[in-house]
């Protein structure tokens, strides 16, 4: 659906997104509106959207690692954007966040994943994400009441490990990122393997090598969706140290990064952490507005696609 | 109303809360229940309620000042509660956040008051707080469609000014105060007087103390209803300093002390500064129990008044 000639498409973004938001605006033809977020003494947000916006098509670029503290300024900007006349509000979060609570494991617990869907559900018109961390839902839909893109990031992750690591060899730490390690390592043949687990108890846990005759000389390439506390890829790390393989590279869609798990990935071994650029961080080498500004033109009307 | 014998009164709170929550239940012979909340590596909120409470009345305890990394915890809380059947959420907010953007005062600003009033009532059913920043709007039915309690600090300020401070003169450090001045200082028939300020450009405000003849020997007693930058009692402050005044008392209801706050009013001469526990800080001396209980029973159902 092509919207009509008066309908404009402008991009703002929360702080700290300003470099994909301007890459963005410039693969779309799209312009950039400033949307001021700053604090009052007192810690409350103050929020501004700059220039005229009614009739126009907006969409909001704001990643949602560490959310709680961005949540509010997300929402009142979305409030704001209806407010003043904006068409269709979109929000292009690189990281969607509370994805992980989609089961109550014990009695009386949030179901985050479900009320915080349904907060942006109720605040924008549109969302557009990469490669949310969907378990046991199938789909956004299953949550989210909203129009959704989910981009795949693993194109770009094939390129990089393709352009910067001789000799490959592709490997998942567990079972869950067998789809995030075929999905990278298939497009160019590239080998890969999948550790995996065997359970004695609630927290004691083995992880097994695959077979990986053949492939000895290979540079390990650990392939996961979300760096958080780093145990699972660490874990995997000095299991293949200790096997007499070269030291990984680990390569993930969003480097979240916890407290400690920097430390914790150099000390179990790691050669080296790059991550997509869906979260600002100091190992962001992977870009993605070319992937995500194709999904963007589609949700604001400006592809037919 | 009184709500038929089988529903239960519980009182939880987010973390920081629990002196004044253990207050209250005693007050009010309320269950405490507990509210988990604790943050994943990710710095995602982790909320659990535990103990049935299906067909209970529920008031979750959370003072709102540093509002942001707080929302989403307190209405995850809240979606909660209603998701495993609790009859009526109620939300005891001693400080109510957003209450000050109550104009769009450049065009494109945030109506932040309207937006988070607007959350709040879609999560809980009824709402007690103590005196929130009324200035435009007449009263908290404005924006919020929910019951609403509001608690008048005066009564504990008064107690306090009249067992503390001998001879007090009470002075509202500009017209906006007058409301608490006169409430706090007609009681017990002390002298009061307001502040008056003449502007002569957007940044240029000279104060004007009132008249305070006969006064010269009385401890100044600045009274306001929030500290955030501590700018207008610090201003007030050194003007009476300077006009020979002993140093004053500063007395507040919300204590939120911006950055630098404290340091400008002990470098303006304030000799001490006290304010009720409806936030916490080291200032916090006048507690809101008593004045808080009555409210919440009247919301719980436990009272017919």
């Amino acid at each position: 659906m092509r919207t009509s000639d008066h309908t404009h498409c402008r991009i703002a973004c929360l702080p700290g997104n300003e470099p994909l938001t301007r890459a963005l605006a410039e693969s779309l033809g799209c312009e950039v509106v400033e949307l001021e977020h700053r604090r009052f003494p007192d810690g409350e947000s103050y929020v501004r959207l700059h220039g005229d916006l009614s009739d126009t098509s907006l969409a909001l670029v704001a990643t949602l690692d560490r959310p709680d503290d961005k949540i509010p300024a997300l929402l009142f900007a979305a409030d704001l954007a209806r407010d003043i006349g904006v068409r269709r509000i979109g929000l292009v979060a690189p990281y969607l966040s509370y994805m992980r609570q989609d089961q109550r494991f014990k009695p009386g617990e949030a179901l985050t994943s479900k009320t915080f869907a349904r907060w942006l559900s109720v605040h924008f018109d549109w969302l557009a994400t990469v490669d949310p961390h969907l378990h046991r839902y199938a789909s956004l839909d299953e949550i989210y009441s909203l129009d959704s893109e989910v981009v795949q990031a693993a194109p770009a992750l094939t390129d990089w490990i393709s352009n910067q690591v001789a000799d490959p060899v592709v490997i998942g730490p567990d079972a869950e990122s067998e789809q995030w390690v075929k999905a990278v390592a298939e497009p160019e043949n590239l080998p890969w393997r999948v550790i995996t687990k065997t359970r004695h108890g609630d927290r004691d846990v083995t992880m097994h090598l695959p077979d990986l005759s053949g492939l000895e000389t290979h540079t390990p390439v650990l392939v996961d969706d979300i760096i958080s506390s780093g145990g699972t890829v660490a874990e995997a790390t000095r299991l293949l140290v200790s096997a007499g393989f070269k030291a990984p590279v680990v390569v993930a869609v969003h480097g979240l990064f916890g407290d400690r798990s920097r430390e914790l990935l150099r000390h179990a071994g790691v050669s080296r952490v790059v991550c997509t650029n869906s979260v600002n961080a100091p190992e962001s080498d992977i870009g993605l507005s070319t992937l995500l500004a194709p999904a963007i033109a589609r949700m604001t009307g400006l592809s037919d696609h």
